[in-house]
């Protein structure tokens, strides 16, 4: 994007956004009104859009044929709609053989990637969900996308949508004057920013009615995006489709420290199926009801958010497209991510270890790099309890998509279930030193029991301004019995001690100056008064060493959408073969290539058969998956096929293999072929399918072969 | 089971079922009505189950303490109930990092076994499913459990559950006669074979009602066990979660019998989660409300079910439980697959050929062989379209537990989906040599255009009695045009040929005998009476080559319950130390182990720490999942946490390794060590965690190497 044509034609674009971020900036500083702010940055978005959509409008057409592309996945069943035979259900697909093998291949190498090499703790959580657990996180009230519905026939549509398309139409209609098709491009353009009453409000002034019908239309409606149900019979406990996998992970952050025998940092990882009922599903795999995600989250402690390998991946260079950058009409940067956390751009190092794996990862798989990048949430965009939020973006024919998030999400969701639970979500941090803290407790005298329950202790603790303060050992002997409360009271001892363990830190002292100034104290029991003395209760105070504090972990969420990724897989990597329009294929990287090796007898001979069963025993007992195809058909033909569902390497079996025991070995992408023995094939075809060999050095140590005759 | 003192016991009760299996079979064969063979079922059912009972009682007890294998799994988070800090929802479960990691191998260890090596084609469907595809495999109507409810607070129970504890505390209490306590156990045993109109009569006569609360209780309802939802925004596409994974196979039947280039027979498979809203969820893994199942559909020709891979099984040795053995009362017996299959006790090679391969593949995963038998369904039990059915049943403390069935289906399923869509869902199978066939088709005269189109004459085709015979190449040219059609008349030209071509078979003869006889025909078009000559219709008889006729495959089912194989196999793997009662430990094969490798320093010593990452490095590189524990403890201590998570194979650095570079290799089950050199290390680790070189081999070949003191 370096091009002084281009740049040009950007230059007052650029100019426009970075006037608009300036004001936000200076508003934000001055302390002025939120509406204001929230007006101004509105329209910064709106002109970050338009500067976008020129850019991407200027880079050099790369004659990418959509449909071409998609004719290829559907014929070779990569995915298709679900249940086409009954009509089908959009925004839910199927994974064909090619499809489902390629997304087991990715979630291998990313198990091996992530879980693997750092030591995750993997779970897999229950996808039905309690209201209470998605109440707590958020979800049961904010989780929702405006829709108006057709007032006679009850069709839904996507508030956003429907305007903008309804908008769309009125500027290109004929009376349509210049004032009018400003008016409906600046408000196109700032849809994304707006609310419900001013989305209403232009319902109402452009007299939108419903589409094909021309009915009238029900005022915006949020519609949560969560399916319901019920779980049991009962009907009484509601459940919804967890609307992501990090929930699971969060309720069972207790179990997981205690598997990670209470140490941090330590991160879980989750596979596994999330739902959104999208009110209008569109962009094939991009926006779908039915989603495989692959959810980090890596718990580490609030003060130190340093990371042991950061030093690692100090040097990868991605690019980088900040806030900042955003803001003054800049183009995203290329960055050493060691370089972003010095400067502070990226918030902390286990962030950029993140950014720098997912990076690594994507471009492992087959994401291109160079259409690659990762945009930091601006301010406004933000969820308000995360710290720092960066989106691993692919560039799409679809423009720019969201296929990784990256947010420090801080103590936000530990806090809110322990909110919501009463269970504390926490860790033991131990102090750099034990340190002695004064504790104030009560006991009756004469009893051989503490009257206060550990739960109580905790409790008195908490209230003693020592929360976040575990107690640690020693609790001083107290041998005193109930007696003397029990004599006096009888039945109503047991009140009498209930009273007293529920008091709180200001009725302790109270209890403690009144005994000590009168030796009497009146303890309000069940509306009653009863009064004490020293014979029934006595406080003390003590000392107590400690030696770790109670710190609730914050959060850093690597959080990926496989299926998002894998269509920027397919995008970045569908290709024509020079010279013959026709024939298309994907070079998907051996690693996540559905099948990583064909099988081809020159031609239908019973001596190749033997041939062909031993080498595909072999290669199976290595796990390298394979397709024979003994079709008829030239091998030319035959290879065009299993290019097209990225087959990397093919083995040819022809007369010479029965002379000489040797076979063709074929690589996709160059159409290169050399000529290897039987014997050493399997393992070559492993180490080059998993990557621990090039197809340059078996190129070079075998002799060349030319392409065979079709 | 062949202890004589045992057999004594059972004798009569074998007697005893083998009387009533008599009375079935010969109920059977006089023809005698329905009622009376079910009742004779339902008692024979009773008599089994007594039988079955008796036997599980008299093996011997070989001290399995659940309670602390549950602590076991709980403790060391295996899995656990899932919402636990909200109070937890029965019946759902989640999977922490060992029981995730033993899963994800055991399905990595299914799709070699299974996907690869037997080259199936594997998808992934959508979860979320439209009713009418759930209406046509009848799981709307059929699918569900009889409970009731209490009247007044709601509260459902299960229906059989609710009678058989009623009825049990009924036998116990003091008064109740020899008689009432022989009825009610009489009932017990018959519950599973009755009636809903049979439970609501005993629900009177006992006058139950519902626990607890004491109230009265409904009429039993059937409770459709689909958790249901509204897919999109309108609420009105009713969808439900899917009950199993296999209907998703069905729905994409074309496109996979395209993707295998139109060739039967090939298999299918899937793994993925489905839902039961289960009335009352109980016995852990075994019964849950979410599962994941690895299904396969073998799709076949009906008239040949050989299975070209069947002789490399036919050895195999299953313990089979006949339908036959349940009816005489016998146990299950040890047979040769081939000899199943040959004696027709197995219908066919294909069912039997995956049953030898369920069998080997729970053997490998973990399951004894000991422990393991195939029970057939008896004709009562079957799916009324099933041929023979099979499940594999593991014993555990619960009883023996289905956990993969194997069932014939035969056209079942892709008959009621083509009747559902009308979306003809077969294959076409290449005559032994082409035939020819007479095909009558009419023609406008003189018109350049056959009037029929390819659909209309598919139409005809099916009329004519040749459905199922696909046309093959030659359509005899016809030079008529339209033309006198068209000009006699004029705007009623399309109307005519639109009746001509919509005329059934008799229609088209009556056609042709007309024309013949008294050269004017007349046509009913929308009503009016219309005469046509020759000039405008011509009836032809041709004849045909037709190659190929089409066929509905049938369906091998082979279906596994993944979570219930787990418990089995941890029950199966639950051990003692020897002479140590406190330290329990699961034996599990390394091939689904959790983890393969653990890494342990003897201490904490600064010198170990680049051996431990250097090995690490090496093994993670091979893609062995290993744990590093460098607490504090003794190696003893640390060992035995290993073992309790089924570590099979921990490597221990010393102050030898400083010197000699060698390390301590230990086997988990045998507490065998062996001194091996660091170098060699991370490929015998490799190798014995995928089984490529077992123990006893690595045993003999290193020094071995006494107990580290603890």
């Amino acid at each position: 994007m370096a091009d002084p044509k281009i740049e040009e034609a950007l230059a007052p674009l650029r100019a426009a956004v970075k006037e608009q971020g300036d004001l936000v900036r200076s508003l934000k500083q001055s302390g002025a009104p939120d509406l204001d702010v929230k007006k101004a940055v509105v329209e910064l978005k709106a002109r970050k859009k338009i500067l976008e959509d020129k850019e991407l409008s200027l880079i050099p057409n790369v004659t990418f044929d959509r449909a071409k592309m998609e004719d290829l996945l559907k014929r070779r069943f990569f995915f298709d709609q679900s249940f086409a035979i009954y009509g089908g259900i959009t925004g839910q697909f199927d994974f064909g053989p090619m499809g489902c093998a390629m997304k087991a291949n990715m979630l291998n190498t990313w198990r091996s990637f992530f879980v693997l090499e750092e030591q995750m703790l993997e779970v897999d959580c229950s996808i039905l969900t309690p209201e209470p657990v998605l109440k707590a996180s958020g979800h049961v009230d904010r989780f929702a996308d405006l829709m108006v519905k057709d007032i006679k026939n009850g069709n839904c549509f996507r508030l956003d949508h429907l305007i903008k398309a309804h908008l769309e139409k009125v500027a290109m209609e004929k009376g349509a004057t210049p004032e009018l098709k400003a008016e409906c491009a600046d408000i196109v353009v700032k849809l994304d920013g707006m609310t419900k009453d001013e989305m209403a409000a232009i319902l109402k002034k452009f007299n939108i009615k419903a589409p094909l019908t021309n009915n009238d239309l029900t005022e915006p409606i949020e519609f949560n995006l969560m399916f319901a149900t019920q779980i049991g019979p009962s009907g009484l406990v509601k459940g919804f489709l967890r609307p992501e996998t990090a929930q699971g992970i969060f309720v069972n952050f207790k179990r997981l420290l205690e598997f990670n025998q209470g140490k941090l940092p330590f991160a879980a990882a989750q596979i596994g199926n999330a739902f959104r009922n999208e009110i209008s599903p569109r962009s094939g795999l991009i926006r779908v009801r039915e989603f495989t995600m692959a959810e980090i989250e890596h718990f580490c402690d609030p003060n130190d958010k340093a990371h042991p390998k950061f030093d690692t991946v100090r040097d990868t260079t991605l690019m980088l497209y900040s806030a900042c950058n955003q803001m003054d009409g800049k183009s995203a940067e290329a960055v050493k991510i060691g370089d972003a956390v010095d400067k502070g751009l990226v918030a902390n190092q286990t962030l950029g270890y993140f950014m720098a794996r997912i990076h690594q990862f994507l471009v492992k798989v087959g994401v291109d790099p160079a259409k690659l990048r990762f945009r930091q949430h601006m301010s406004n965009e933000m969820a308000h309890y995360a710290c720092d939020c960066w989106d691993a973006e692919c560039l799409t024919s679809y423009g720019w998509v969201e296929c990784v998030g990256c947010a420090d999400r801080s103590a936000f969701d530990l806090t809110q279930h322990t909110k919501a639970t009463g269970v504390r979500l926490a860790a033991e941090k131990k102090l750099p030193e034990p340190q002695t803290i004064d504790v104030v407790g009560m006991y009756h005298v004469e009893s051989y029991e503490l009257i206060l329950s550990a739960a109580a202790v905790c409790r008195l603790m908490a209230k003693f301004s020592i929360l976040n303060i575990y107690y640690g050992c020693h609790i001083p002997e107290a041998q005193p019995n109930k007696g003397a409360v029990g004599k006096e009271f009888k039945k109503e001892a047991k009140q009498v001690m209930d009273a007293l363990a529920a008091l709180d830190k200001d009725g302790v002292e109270q209890l403690a100056k009144q005994l000590a100034e009168t030796s009497i104290y009146t303890l309000s029991v069940d509306g009653k008064d009863v009064k004490l003395t020293k014979d029934h209760v006595e406080v003390k105070k003590y000392q107590k060493t400690v030696h770790v504090e109670e710190i609730t972990p914050n959060v850093i969420e690597p959080s990926f959408g496989i299926g998002r990724i894998m269509y920027a897989i397919f995008e970045h990597n569908f290709k024509t073969r020079e010279g013959d329009e026709q024939r298309t294929f994907f070079s998907l990287p051996p690693v996540v290539a559905p099948y990583k090796c064909s099988l081809l007898p020159l031609m239908n001979n019973p001596e190749f058969i033997p041939i062909i069963k031993k080498l595909s025993q072999d290669l199976i007992q290595l796990d390298v998956s394979i397709k024979v195809d003994d079709s008829a058909g030239s091998i030319g033909r035959r290879y065009a096929r299993t290019d097209e569902i990225a087959i990397p390497f093919g083995i040819t079996i022809d007369f010479d293999t029965l002379k000489d025991a040797t076979a063709t070995l074929r690589e996709r992408d160059s159409c290169q072929q050399v000529r290897i023995p039987l014997s050493e094939l399997p393992t070559i075809v492993r180490d080059l399918a998993i990557g621990r060999r090039q197809w340059s050095e078996v190129e070079s140590k075998y002799p060349k072969q030319g392409e065979v005759k079709e």
